[in-house]
């Protein structure tokens, strides 16, 4: 695939329409004249109000349990995209193709970068186990069965052109969990542990995708041996730990520089913008280093969080907290729109030259296989961590399971651009390949994304104290606390005054790493980076009006 | 020019430099693979590192008065183009080059919509007739006397190739005031009238200056006679006409649609989200149908902050506030980062066949041009305006007329944009023209940027009376208050005890008007379109917590 600009391919798309407008009307557009540059006005005008319209309708549906802004942007992308192509007669043929560029440069950062500066940060980091194991293992297993499972019953198709790489990326595109998908359909404040499951699931997912990818195209297949499989594990350390400690280290240098010149003295605006430019610094030094940018913005986040959002002025913290969340909000649609609007890709569906039969078999088959690749991996590694967490009576429930397995389901716009980048040459089977990605990423988002709120309310709400205190409440232990799995949901004790004793306990029992971080942090980090009650000295902002900084934490993080 | 995307722009970027990075490495990045991909990142990680050093120099340099952010961005720019010119070899020929698009449709609404949105809205409608004589007329003037000025000494310099239609082109050029700049010169809050006179002609002055880019283009030379002249000016009082009531729809929409949807009930993002969506809305279809995007994002800018600012919840009301300021503070910045590292074109420079003393005399003789085109209308307008105020005593001083005169001269990016527009073809003498709009418009924004605050601070400042009070104090004339000059600052009387009584008898000359806008808007616009004190009910947001809407506005707009 070529590689376009989130303009070129602006651009691009609607060209046909723009040219019929352009001719149709007499006047001349003064700055924007050329048929490029007013396509890219009439496509930034469909986008945009787009949007708006998706703002407008998931404002109405909110209170509807089926319907979230993920699906109604798809379906109302899906929509838009038929009325383009309609309009155009169909000669639209290179428009509304997906772009890497636009969304791995633009819209995955502020999304990512938002989940770890809004997440629970105890819960997250108290799961941390259960997430690296989810998040790597997982992969492994899930890669292995959909690239068998593919490699096996293709061929059944009679299906001609696909070798054994192929099978093994079309193993890595199906195992790259949807994490946006996952923050619309998982409510932080509702189910924290699982949302911090399997939310922490998929931000690790991507580094070891990032690893397996690699490892597709650089695998000397001729020799496939314990060294090559201990060689990727030693990449994926490497990997995770220096994308871990790159985000960490941008996270204070950007907290260290606003306490130490106290940006907020002259003004908030460049107080807000330095913190802004230095979250997306992260992302794409990460990306220049040819690490894993989503890794590194995540913990950036979580770091921003813990200390320079606590360094600024008052005005800045509800400006930072809510503008990084509306960026979140606002990419996440428009992606959304934008796989709908994509999979309408003429081009790719004329090329393919399989029957509708045969391409329902393919995409079934796939579907089926990331069921049981899911299934296969939630299901062990919850056992097995609830072997480990035993005594503590603070097991996985198997409702519990069912939701993680189900939640991270759905496949989104990282697969769809791992498949346009796999499946670039211009052959019929390889664009077979993408319209079956189109197709599962359709079918999973719509189908499972509406099933999942229901699920959840089936599962999980009538039986809250499943997911609030574990199904059988042994005698906890107070023991070892390590970074483990916690059924403890400290969000909301309140709801359940008789859970607070054992609260207290289970509180104990993983206190003890928190209570040593605690001690570091307010003996080393804290003098040195700011964080919660920071003491900016009272001031006068730029526009004259006092504000003292410590009043009124509007936005409290744990931890 | 071939209109280049964003990205593409910025992959042609430093492309050099990035394809020996991508060499010297031996890992392959995953999903930005592709070279121009991974330029991409180099060049972005660029951007984003020297817009963090420039915050943090001007914020080191904010007390002191010769630097401000536009001008160490454009030397930083500069320097560091220098830097890249240097370390690939000179060889990034298309390297570094302006792109309209880029400006056109990303960083220059942001910038318009917040002037709009923090504009004071009593003093700007006050000065309106005086705004508009400057931006109409005075824009015509300065056009004629450049374009006769250049087509009667150009050919001097022995220059072969420019017809009379290039001389217009010069004319429309060089007219074009850079009102970024001057946002950065000016203070609104210390200079109100200068601010609001030269500022809101800079906004008019682009809608006069799409009428005469438009008319040059399509006139027909041989018969040019009055039809033709009445002719442009009907088209620029449509385009006005239009382009604002774009404007005034589009945020009257977004104070309805927020009003009663009531979005804040279950999410402050999507209403913060809306306003943005709909701000940029507004710029990029009075685009799509050919009007002035800037007028009309202006005047967007100007209702939203008069009601739909006031419909939102609290923190949506901080959060908007800061965040217009702040993306409008990073788009200025990045603008005149973009202007210096442009300057290097190092293509146009070696296509260039005039020596180094003729483009110093074509510069020279522009830069005279320019200073010599804006006094002819600024001292006649003045005076103008000045006679029809005599009676009041509210006449434009001397100083004030030298500042007006002095903030209007520079040069920036609307150039530059205009003049990559024009002068598109192959031809040395082009070239020559590119290049010296770029000397030119590094020039003014340095040289009169520099010196604008010292001069501000010689004329003004000690002799504030000067801006407050008029020079004549006659005793005013209670009348006919139109939308007129007034010295009357309203933003500071409690700083001149002397001039209340004055202040109180002026505000009533001027008050008609606004009483019976104030009448109007109280009757009819407000109970559909909220506004100021309208009342939100009290409610439970998104994450449980009761917001009331009403209480501390921070944020108060006049009028």
């Amino acid at each position: 695939m070529t590689i376009n600009s989130i303009n070129g391919s602006f651009a691009r798309m609607l060209s046909s329409t723009a040219t019929q407008t352009a001719v149709a009307t007499p006047l001349k557009v003064f700055y924007l004249s050329d048929t490029s540059d007013y396509s890219l006005v009439v496509s930034i005008t469909l986008m945009v109000t787009l949007l708006c319209v998706c703002m407008v309708i998931g404002h109405l549906f909110e209170e509807n349990r089926w319907v979230n802004e993920s699906i109604t942007a798809l379906i109302l992308g899906l929509f838009a995209g038929f009325i383009v192509l309609i309009s155009t007669q169909g000669n639209n043929s290179h428009v509304l193709q997906f772009d890497e560029e636009l969304f791995f440069i633009y819209l995955l950062p502020p999304i990512i970068f938002n989940a770890g500066f809004q997440v629970k940060k105890k819960q997250f980091f108290r799961n941390f186990v259960a997430i690296v194991l989810f998040g790597v293992i997982g992969v492994f297993i899930s890669f292995g069965i959909i690239a068998a499972g593919s490699g096996l019953i293709f061929p059944l198709f009679n299906l001609e052109g696909l070798g054994i790489r192929d099978f093994l990326a079309l193993g890595v595109i199906f195992s790259a969990t949807d994490s946006v998908c996952t923050l619309q359909v998982l409510n932080q404040d509702e189910t924290p542990l699982l949302y911090s499951l399997v939310f922490g699931e998929g931000v690790v997912n991507d580094a070891t995708s990032v690893v397996l990818y690699r490892a597709v195209e650089n695998l000397d297949l001729s020799e496939v041996d314990a060294l090559a499989i201990l060689q990727i594990l030693g990449e994926f350390i490497y990997l995770f730990l220096t994308s871990t400690l790159l985000g960490i280290a941008v996270g204070l240098l950007s907290a260290y520089v606003i306490k130490k010149l106290y940006f907020g003295r002259h003004s908030t605006d460049r107080e807000i913008a330095v913190m802004i430019l230095m979250a997306y610094l992260s992302y794409i030094l990460a990306e220049l280093l040819y690490l894993s940018g989503i890794l590194t913005v995540f913990f950036c986040g979580i770091v921003m969080s813990h200390y320079t959002w606590h360094n600024v002025t008052e005005s800045s913290r509800i400006t930072t907290r809510h503008t990084f969340a509306t960026l979140s909000f606002i990419a996440e649609t428009f992606i959304f729109l934008y796989v709908g609007m994509d999979a309408l890709d003429k081009d790719k569906w004329d090329m393919t030259e399989v029957s509708i039969s045969t391409s329902i078999g393919l995409c079934a088959t796939l579907i089926a296989l990331v069921l049981v690749g899911r299934a296969a991996f939630v299901i062990p590694l919850s056992a097995a961590s609830n072997l480990a967490r035993r005594g503590v009576g603070t097991e996985i429930s198997f409702r519990q399971q069912i939701i993680i397995w189900w939640a991270g389901l759905m496949r989104g716009a990282v697969s769809m651009a791992l498949a346009y980048k796999k499946f670039t040459a211009n052959s019929a089977i390889y664009a077979t390949m993408i319209t079956c990605t189109i197709l599962v990423v359709l079918f999973s988002t719509v189908v499972f994304g509406l099933l999942t709120k229901p699920l959840l309310r089936w599962l999980i709400h009538p039986h809250i104290t499943d997911v609030l205190e574990p199904e059988t409440p042994k005698v906890p232990r107070v023991s070892s606390g390590d970074m483990n799995i916690s059924l403890l949901e400290d969000g909301e004790p309140a709801h359940h005054p008789n859970a607070t004793s054992k609260d207290r306990v289970l509180d104990r029992s993983s206190s003890t790493v928190h209570h040593l971080w605690r001690k570091f942090d307010d003996s080393f980090m804290r003098p040195v980076f700011g964080g919660r009650g920071f003491v900016l000295p009272f001031h006068r902002s730029h526009n004259g009006e006092v504000q003292d900084s410590r009043s009124s934490d509007h936005f409290d993080h744990e931890g």
